[in-house]
Parts: structure tokens; C-alpha cells; sequence
């Protein structure tokens, strides 16, 4: 899954990457599904906070040394997706649990998928009373309630923990760290942009990121781009322009207005930079489809024919009827209570500028949910800014990973901020890409970020064990 | 106040210290009260967690170098009372702000004092509903949402800020160190038992130091207590035994079970031990007394000497008409939801046995409250298990303070964890000695004690000075 983390305002955000570009894992069978009875308030002693719902978890003991020998356990923890597509596509902790003999455990994010309280999905969703319990705080409780059941059946409470997530996912692993040290020795946070909050990013990072990478594929690509959103908006305005538009860009249904076809190119080139992964590297081939139009083509010839060398000409793609996800729905909601990711478009992009503004963010939003966003909650409870000052002496165990092509790693930790709380990143690197599965075709480079990934956590649990050994013997 | 945490069960528990034996601050006027509009439930956003109440919280600027110098913070953090009795009793502050330039604050805890959520105190304790948003986690995220606030208000976002507090108020402080480093370089947490939950600790810790404190103190004397019990039951069970008791203890009214009794006197030692404290010493006094009864008299006037020794004999004692305070109140649900502090005496002390049954106790607060307690939480949430292993290589900045003769100690942390979670312990203190205000007559352990503490904290305040600046120049 990886989801994009979408800004609000992006309605046809396709945020999935496409999955038959990515290596899947074989061995779903290996995988026993359980239950937990999850409280479904841990914060609050009201008698409806004592309601239990179903959290679904998935272990695969097939690589375990087993709690005798203490043997690891690699806990992946769920992010806004049913945790299905996980299990699917993302592929660390199956390529190392047999060399760290580990358990692997994934455990799906309160509200998708099957673990979902009160009713449907829609139902949880649609009652204000219900939604309310959807929130990163009650989620990493749930895991800490989990991990704790976990250890105490198993009877592994000298297991070492690694959590592991990537996007807001990863965000989460990095807050477990910090808020449960006594549940997980440490944490890989893939492409968590765990500073994207209350303006300690420029709201323009996102869209710089993915400028950037256009550019740097193309100077010629970039400047096609640049100049195609004046160009529809022109032809748009012309009698009959909507149709116009519609045929050239073989749209499902006819435009209605030229931001249908402006929010789709928009969604396009930023899942393209924020999954821009080999071996097919999407942005490269929309810019080879831009730069590679026949001679003399004019701007929106050029901009079909990015669009069609990505995702073909078979069927069409603009202004598809609109099947929201959980993914799309639950993560509206989140993005409109807590997890306030300010996400503009300044004049510096490639795009028209649509600076993010937190006052119509947050009318939107109280529109929308009957409640206001709580844009400083994020920082007040996980921290942030000054993140090197208060963290360069506190805590310990956490990699953020990014690829420095990901749109999201303006918002990550980009620099090592202590010994043991390290950023590893790659020059090349997309969304979350070091937690997917390995395949022959990979890059020499990122070879190389995911084995310093792994020796730094075998670093972790050798000193974890070295530790538990001198504490037994003192 | 420095409350005792009283253990359910113990009806009479008398737990606030003689306030006429402490030093008591005559700078009140120093202070300036301030409310915030604090949120009601932070880890929620169900319309009704929305709700703001008035959060009580007071400021002595008198002392503070100002933003400019990001002179530091010293922040008190109430406990489970009306803060008004802190700002009396409670020194550290107040003596030692001169020398650090710092900005005094004390904040009230939620539910208590003039920081009562949706009506008055009773009401909101009456109402499952309300009371359920009366806990810890939701108690340190208030602290949180104050410390932002004032750090914007007063423009002072470089100041370090140090939080102090004891007894349940010193496991908020340690806490908060852990949950919220971005708020505060450190903390100073007085006698707080952070380890006494969930097994961690024997159940009868407690009850074994109160023992300890009257053996060491005289033998004779926990002879005479030892044998009473069952001498009080003999009587007791005699014809008109009732009376004789009710007589012979000057009771405030007929007893109508010999427990009552009992109970007053397990309290009476209990708060002996807890506060025992210089110049006078209670327990000393009680086995002065005890001791010192005129030769040959029988067990029981050798406990009213004791008794009358503490306490005087101008009124009765035992037996007292109730007057329940928001303290006996409110901890008592604390500690029936979240706070599960299982204090049982085993056969090793000078009481009756009476085990922690968890059971019982479970069923005793559902009854009262209707929801059951949640035993395992505060591990969960905060940890406590392992924790050497857990936090020496974890966290920095937190003293452990306890005087060992403080049954509490019994659950504290005694032992350094690492060279900056450290434990400050005096062989001879009481139960919050080191934060109350410092007097002419204060014994010389108490006064390095205090030292010791004063130049840990310089030590993380310089250290925080100087990586501030190699941050600003880097």
C-alpha cells in the first residue's frame, strides 16, 4: 500500500503506486491471522472507553528462534490501509527475519481493514462519536497493548522489538520509539516526515521535491509542465474548450471545470516523484513521454503523451468515476483532526501556486466533520521542532530512512541526530522504498541503504543483549 | 499537602501531614493566578472532547532572568489536590529561583481545586461520564498544552524548563520527562513510587519500611504495637468490650467495630512513618510515648500514650465524623481506574495481615464506580518493568529523590540508571522531605541532600545553555 499521505483538497488523489510494478511476497501462507480485544479508549475511565473491538495482527512464526533464546521480534506496524496490502508488498521484514531468527508480526491500524470498532468502516466513519477514537495516539497505544499480549503469551518478555512502518507508518515507528522505549528497543521509520507539522517544514516542501525531481529528469519535461496549466486554463476558456480538453486527454466522463484535469496531472507527477522507483522510474517516463512527442507538437499533445507513456492508452484515466478507499476516506479524517500536514504550492514549483492556508484548512474541515482540526497537537504531544536540541540527549534506537526523491523527505530527518538515532538516506531513493521487497533488479545503492539498516539494527540487539547479560549478572 | 497515596480500604486515612509542623512560604503575594482554556480530552476528538474548561495555574515572576536571557522555568506539578496548599508548603522553588533567575509556575491538576471540569467537584465525580476523563495521561498532556502556551506567551521557546513535583506529583514529573523532553530539559520527581504497579514491587513494601521505621526507632515500642492488634480483638470481643475500647481511646464517638480502631491506628503509623520528618520526628513521639507510659501498664494505655503523644489529648481522635476531602475523594478514583497501587501487609510487619487481592479489589471499585480498574496500564503506558535495562541507554535528565524511612521509597527508584537518571536518596528522610521549604533546623543530610539536587540541575541547565549555542553556531 505505502499510501501518499494526500493533502485535503486533492479529490482524485491516486495514491496507490501502481502495484504490478512492484515485487511481491510469496508467502502469505506462512501467516496466522489473530484477534486482539483492543480497548477502544485507553486515555479516558468513561464506560463506553471500556468498549473492545477486534484488532486484527498477523504472525509468521516460521524464521523464530523462539522466547528461549530471546530471539527478536520484527513488528510492523500498520499505517491508513487495511493491513493486507502490507503483507503484500512489504518485504523487510520477510528478506531478514531468517538471518535475526525473528518473529514477524504485523498489526493493522485501528479503524482499517478488519479492525475496525462499531459497525462498517462508513458507519465508524460517518458517527462523529465514533471517529473520535480514530487517532495516532489511541493507535500506538493499541500496539503497545498488542506488543505487551504478545510477549506476555509467548512468553518472550526478553524478545527484543524492532518496529517497523514507513510514511505515516513510519512517523508512528519513531513515535513508539519515543513514547514506549519499554515495548520496542527500536525503530525503522521509512519516509516519515515526522517534521511536515506546525510550520517546521516550509508547506512548499512537498511540492519543491517533486519540481526538483522533474526537473532533474528533464530541464525540457519540467518546462512543459511548468507552462501546460496556463494552457489548459486558455483552451478552457474557449467556447467549447471543456470539450476540447476532454477529447485530447480521452477523459471518462466530460470535464466540468479544467481543475478535474488540472487535479489529475497534479496527483499524476506527484505519485510519480513520490514512487519513483526502479526499475521503471515513473517520472522518467512521463518525461520521456513528454520530451518524446513528435516534433512540433503543441503543450497539451506533449502532456497527453506523458500521461499515456505511464499509464497507456487502453482505457481512459481522466475524470474516472470517483471509488473512494478507506485509505482515501479514513485518511481525510485524519489529516482533518490530527495529523495537520500543511502541504502548499508556492510560486517556486512547478505548479500554479495554491498556498496552504490554515484558516480555510480548517473551515474546510469544520465543515466537513463538525470539528476543528488541532494543528499544534501533533507537536505538543510527539515533539518537533528544535528536534536535534531535544532529542541529541534523549532517546535512543531510530532510523529515519528517506529517499531524497520522495516529495515527504522535506519533512524528514535528514541528519543524524545522536549516535543512535541516525538518518540513512539515499540520493535516488522514492517513498518508502528500502521496506519493499528486495529484487534481482535493484539498484547498487539501495543494496546498500538497506544493509546499513539491517547492521545498524543488529547493532541495536547486540548491545540489547549485552546489556541483558551484564543486568543478570550484577 | 504532599498527600499520602492512600490505599483503597483505609477508610480513616488521615494522610496530610500536620501542616503546623512545616515551614510554611510567606510569599504568596508573590503570585499571580492565570487560567487556561484547557482541552478536555486530548486523545479524542469526539465533539464532547472538545470541551474547554479553566485550568487553574500561578506565576512569581519576581525571580526570572526574562526570555531574552532564556532565563529557566521551574514548573510544579500538581498532584492530587487544590494547588493552593502546594504554593504553601512546597520550597524548592521559591528557594531556589533567586539563583537560577528562574520563572516559578505552579499548574493545578485537572479535577482538583478550582480546575474541575463541568461543575463542581462532587459533580464531576458523581458523573460517570466526567470522572472519566480524570487520569494521568490526560493530567500530563494539560501540563503540556500550559507549558506551550506560556513558553509562546511570555516568547520565552529557548528557556529550559525543569519540572518538579512529589509523591504522585513526582511520577507526573519523571513522566512527563519521558513522554515530553521537547517541554522540559529535566525533572525533579520527589518520593514518587513509579514501581509500584503491576507486580514490580512487593505488595507489602510499604507496610515493611513503616515497620522498619518503628523497629529501628525502638524495638520495644514495635513489640508493643505488634501485640496490640490482637489485644484490641480480645477486648474487643468481650462483653461491653466496645465501650471499654470506645473509653479507654477517648473515641469522638462509640465504635461500632473494633476495625475502626485498628484502622485509625495502622493510619496513624502509617502517616508516622510517611512524615517522619525533622525537627519532630513522629514516629519518635509515638514511641516516645509507647515507651514512656508509667511502668506496668497494660498494651493498650501504652498505645494512647503513644497516641496522645502525637497528637495531644485536647479532643478525641479516633473516631472523627468523616469530612472527606477532594483529595480522599479523587485519589480514591484514581486509584480505582488507573492508579493501581496494590499495598497489601504481609505476615513480616507489626500489622495484621490484609494481602493485596487484586481480585477484591477489582470488584470493590466496580461496585463503587462501575467500571474496573485498569491494573496493567500504567506499565503499559509509562513502563516500569526492567527499567534499568529499559532506560539506560534511553532518557537522560530525571532525579530520583526518597528518603528511605518514606514506606513510598519502597517503590522509588533507589539506584542511578544511567549518569543522567539518577536517584538521590537520604538514609533518614521522609516522604517529599527534599522539596519542602528549607528551615534554620534542617539536619545536614537534608541540606547537601538538597545541594546534590541543585547542582544536577545547573549541571543539565549549563549543558543545555552550551548545546543551544553549538546548535545556533553550527
Amino acid at each position: 500500500m505505502i499510501p501518499k499521505l494526500s493533502p485535503i483538497g486533492d479529490k482524485i488523489f491516486h495514491h496507490h503506486p501502481d502495484q504490478s510494478l512492484l515485487s511481491t511476497n510469496d508467502d502469505t501462507q506462512d501467516y496466522k491471522t489473530f484477534y486482539y480485544r483492543q480497548t477502544l479508549d485507553h486515555f479516558n475511565y468513561r464506560p463506553e472507553s471500556y468498549t473492545r473491538f477486534s484488532q486484527r495482527y498477523l504472525i509468521n512464526f516460521k524464521y523464530w528462534g523462539g522466547a528461549n533464546s530471546s530471539a527478536p521480534i520484527f513488528v510492523y506496524l500498520g499505517e491508513e490501509a487495511p493491513i493486507d496490502g502490507d503483507l503484500e508488498v512489504i518485504g523487510f521484514l520477510t528478506d531478514n527475519a531468517p538471518s535475526f531468527n525473528a518473529l514477524i508480526v504485523y498489526i493493522e491500524h485501528r479503524f482499517y481493514g478488519e479492525s475496525v470498532p462499531l459497525g462498517s468502516f462508513d458507519e465508524a466513519l460517518k458517527n462523529a462519536e465514533t471517529r473520535g477514537y480514530f487517532n495516532s495516539a489511541q493507535a500506538i497505544a493499541d500496539y503497545a497493548a498488542v506488543i505487551r499480549h504478545l510477549k506476555k503469551t509467548l512468553n518472550a518478555q526478553k524478545s527484543p522489538v524492532i518496529v517497523i512502518g514507513g510514511s505515516y507508518g513510519g512517523m508512528l515507528a519513531s513515535w513508539f520509539r519515543l513514547k514506549y522505549p519499554h515495548m520496542a528497543i527500536g525503530a525503522l521509520a521509512s519516509s516519515a516526515p515526522i517534521l511536515y507539522f506546525d510550520r517546521i517544514t516550509p508547506s512548499n516542501g512537498y511540492y519543491s521535491v517533486v519540481t526538483k525531481d522533474f526537473r532533474e529528469a528533464s530541464e525540457s519535461c519540467y518546462e512543459t509542465i511548468l507552462k501546460s496549466w496556463s494552457e489548459i486554463d486558455r483552451v478552457a476558456s474557449e467556447a467549447d474548450g471543456l470539450s476540447i480538453l476532454s477529447q485530447r486527454f480521452n477523459t471518462c466522463r466530460p470535464l466540468n471545470k479544467s481543475s478535474e484535469l488540472k487535479d489529475y496531472l497534479d496527483s499524476l507527477y506527484a505519485s510519480a516523484a513520490q514512487y519513483n522507483q526502479p526499475p521503471r522510474y515513473p517520472v522518467s517516463v512521463i518525461c520521456g513521454g513528454i520530451d518524446g512527442a513528435s516534433f512540433g507538437s503543441d503543450i497539451l499533445t506533449k502532456i497527453y503523451s506523458g500521461l499515456v507513456a505511464l499509464k497507456g492508452n487502453a482505457t481512459c484515466k481522466v475524470n474516472q468515476p470517483l471509488n473512494q478507499t478507506q485509505t482515501d476516506k479514513g485518511w481525510r479524517w485524519q489529516t482533518c483532526s490530527e495529523m495537520v500536514i500543511p502541504i502548499g504550492r508556492g510560486n517556486e514549483t512547478m505548479f500554479p501556486a495554491d498556498p496552504f492556508h490554515i484558516k480555510s484548512f480548517v473551515k474546510e474541515c469544520k465543515k466537513i466533520y463538525g470539528v476543528s482540526p488541532r494543528p499544534h497537537w501533533v507537536t505538543t504531544y510527539y515533539g518537533g521542532h528544535d528536534i536535534k536540541l531535544v532529542l541529541q540527549k534523549f532517546g535512543s534506537n531510530i532510523i529515519f530512512s528517506n529517499g531524497l526523491r520522495d516529495p515527504y523527505s522535506s519533512g524528514g530527518v535528514l541528519d543524524n541526530i545522536s549516535d543512535s538515532i541516525v538518518a540513512v538516506r539515499t540520493v535516488n531513493g522514492s517513498h518508502c522504498l528500502d521496506i519493499l521487497r528486495s529484487s534481482a533488479s535493484d539498484p547498487e545503492w539501495l543494496i546498500k541503504q538497506r544493509e546499513e539498516e539491517i547492521k545498524i539494527i543488529k547493532g541495536w540487539i547486540s548491545q540489547y543483549y549485552a546489556d541483558l547479560a551484564a543486568l543478570k549478572v550484577s
